[in-house]
């Protein structure tokens, strides 16, 4: 589980900083790819990483500002044009929909692969064997959703030397006995799972929000999260422009992954105006509330381990 | 009059060509710039050179494949972000006031200065003082156009030796002269223009072609161009799939710029599949046909003198 960032500026694209694209591999566990925005010159900033479009499987839009929308139309048929197969669904707020059958249909685009659009509201969106993922609402002017991901904890490894232990050879039988709660053996004796495997994998918790004002209450939703991504397009001192802009700034973000005691704390969405040591600047006065921040820049990656 | 090629590759961005954009700077001529097609990625690629947003005045669309206008959106809005303030004219095929209009509504986009999107047929399009333009048919399975500007004539230079001669001393005066055909002097004496004025400056005739099947036809429109920007997405021996995909092949477009006499030939809209040394096998085989062609590349910049 790593995250790759592909656009980290806001409102609009800089020589340092593009608008805002974010991705979420998902090699190890699922072989595919999330994506979270998708900015204009998404797919050329792709183009300069190792980041395949024919893996991505779900594209979560945050809001639908321009900066964070513009590339999805060319990314969606430029992913058909190589060879994409695969299903894709993009999640986001009222209005995707038209954006996207628009641009597709208007611009004569027929995709080779099945695409579903869901519009969200609040709540959870979905949920299969590894994962539960819901929107919870932020404040920016338009609609705005943050994505919660929570994986699921996962069995621990087999142990092979209790397996030894128990006279139980290596073979297939391995892969059976940490299928199922208990297996017979040949022998007629019972194995228990539980038995033989390590402690639980605890499921990692990721919460990557888009445009906000500063909104105290998502300490609730956001409590505990190894990661979240929280945007910072201001200075501490910018309170009210940040505000008025409905955005938020360092000091508010790392207020907040404080008080929601965040594993780790990335921000991006980062105004064109702070560049070289007035990002260092921002860094500092973050780390001062909340010491394991990261400022994110294009490119930056960012494995998510776990405890 | 300088032609600067933002993309120039074909279909989908690559790491040497990004999708379709061609700006053509008309700083001397009216201090504006008008661009040709909009790629996704056009305002981008702009952020690496010294042409300024704000000096935009039309953008002229082809058709409207994604990768001719994915990028209309974001340019229109970053313009309007960076404080451009003077109008826009769009024009392109129909579809494209929705197309434009949806997606700015939807992304909650608030354009601060007039934008006006016209939807052209076949015909002159506008007529001002300095340009005549018209759009031509082309072939390309939906609607697609060329663009054809023709400047007018323009008088030619004052000869101050001329008028000194005539006992007319360097002042206001010159202007005046220069404005109307006939000025009377204080003394009493007509000053007649043609005779104190240089040769007319001929005016430049500029093709700019979106994405076509080779059409023979265009021959009488294009007659005597100083130059022909022509797409050119196949080896000389893909006839049949340059047909088949509504395309040209490079000797296509050199066969029309032979007919059609024009001064220069700049090729764009090389797909990726031509790379390095099978470039140079392109340029080749225009050159053989056509010898004063270029294969443009994406940051080339191309003068257009008088002749
Ligand atoms: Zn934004
Ligand atoms: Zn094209």
């Amino acid at each position: 589980m790593e995250l790759f960032f592909l656009g980290t500026g806001s409102g609009v694209p800089s020589k340092e900083r593009n608008v805002s694209s974010l991705v979420l591999r998902l090699l190890e566990e699922r072989g595919t790819t999330w994506v979270f925005d998708c900015g204009e010159g998404t797919q050329q900033q792709i183009l300069n990483t190792n980041i395949r479009p024919r893996r991505i499987e779900v594209i979560f839009i945050t809001h639908l500002h321009g900066d964070h929308i513009y590339g999805l139309p060319g990314l969606l048929s430029s992913r058909s044009f190589q060879g994409g197969e695969t299903p894709v669904t993009v999640y986001g707020p009222r209005g995707l929909k038209d954006y996207i059958d628009i641009s597709l249909e208007l611009s004569g685009t027929h995709l080779r692969y099945p695409l579903y659009i869901e519009e969200v509201e609040e709540g959870e969106l979905f949920e299969d064997e590894q994962f539960i993922v819901e929107a919870v609402k932020l404040e920016h002017g338009l609609e705005s959703y943050g994505y919660i991901l929570k994986e699921k904890d996962q069995l621990g490894e087999l142990q092979p030397e209790k397996l030894k232990a128990l006279g139980v050879k290596p073979g297939p039988i391995y892969q059976k006995i940490k299928n199922q709660p208990r297996t017979v053996l040949e022998d007629g004796r019972v194995i228990r799972r539980e038995d033989v495997i390590g402690p639980a994998k605890k499921g990692r918790k990721v919460a990557i929000l888009g445009d906000t004002r500063y909104l105290p209450h998502l300490e609730e939703v956001l409590k505990d999260s190894d990661v979240l991504v929280h945007e910072a397009t201001f200075a501490g001192d910018e309170e009210k422009m940040a505000y008025d802009y409905f955005h938020s700034t360092v000091k508010q973000a790392a207020t907040l992954a404080e008080k929601a005691n965040v594993g780790e704390l990335i921000l991006n969405h980062v105004s064109s105006r702070y560049q070289g040591d007035s990002v260092e600047e921002l860094l500092e006065e973050a780390q001062n509330i909340f010491p394991n921040t990261t400022i994110a820049y294009d490119f930056y990656q960012h494995p998510i381990k776990r405890i």
